[in-house]
């Protein structure tokens, strides 16, 4: 007899005892991408992939939730880092959208693939910044997955707003400091 | 002190009463159809919303996993029933990668919008077959969100094949009889 049980998405245990040191509001956007930066370089060393998000309330600059990319170690293509911070901030709010406990940011490393920008559309964020460009993952063999051509656009006309390119050469480090696998990619799944 | 805890995403209870009925293999695309399009009309009795859907593994028809839309009950925007049938195969399988176990069937009452689109690239299932179309959601109030307009044929090009329209008068009955709420739509999150 088959019996299912309620979805579990595994966080890294080092992100507790990490933000345990680090200061409790981010006004400024580059503080902001600083820290996923960080947690990006960070999950590295624990067997993460090399991606950071959060999402922060824009009006207190308070970090309502992190991410990071733990698809590996967490076995579920589902945890992306702006899927694990998304869905942490829904779960701390109570809430299926954001957008009714305020206005809130997701600030993610690298540009969103096809499934994160899928994920952050239905929960209500109001805006989107990123640090490195896709071409970035692409060069070290990562790759978006089918998106919109003009995705940038198709959140603006739903109220999104989005930045590009915040600290990029920071972002882009930790991305070219990758050596872990490449998942999920074969001749048939590249862009 | 910050503290977040890993990510759950609740399933209805439900579905376990319900799936100790039916049969172990579904050998049939209209069988397995038809399963989805069950959980879709069986969630709107408790209070989800009008999608279902379903993995299976496409060598024995044997039932992976179910899904419906649980996203007001489970509060959370991740609850498309595409997302939770996933997330559950990838949970039963232990694995965040179904190609390494087998050839698996996304089967899925509605066309996938672009969350769940987006989700099922990186699962790793070789084929999704739908019921109802895209603008047959779109016509009770539900949208697709930002995906390609060719999102059938950049599946095909990523070796996931598509068949559209299996048992679509029936899944279109249960989208009409729905009367709930129609969330995270406002002027500007139209299409």
């Amino acid at each position: 007899m088959k019996h299912w049980t309620d979805i579990k998405l595994p966080i890294p245990n080092w992100i507790n005892t990490w933000t345990t040191g680090i200061q409790e509001t981010f006004p400024e956007v580059e503080q902001r991408m600083a820290l996923t930066i960080d947690l990006a370089r960070i999950n590295l060393k624990y067997g993460g992939g090399p991606f950071g998000a959060a999402v922060f309330n824009k009006r207190t600059g308070e970090l309502i939730a992190p991410g990071v990319n733990w698809v590996i170690p967490g076995k579920s293509s589902l945890l992306h880092a702006e899927v694990m911070a998304l869905a942490l901030a829904e779960q701390t709010l109570g809430s299926y959208e954001l957008a009714s406990h305020g206005s809130f940011e997701l600030v993610t490393s690298v540009e969103p693939c096809c499934q994160c920008l899928g994920v952050l559309v239905w929960t209500g964020v109001a805006s989107v910044v990123c640090g490195a460009c896709s071409e970035d993952a692409e060069a070290i063999g990562f790759n978006e997955g089918p998106r919109p051509l003009d995705w940038e656009q198709e959140l603006v006309r739903r109220g999104i707003s989005v930045t590009r390119e915040v600290m990029r050469p920071q972002a882009v480090e930790v991305l070219q400091s990758y050596i872990g696998e490449i998942y999920n990619v074969n001749p048939k799944n590249l862009s």
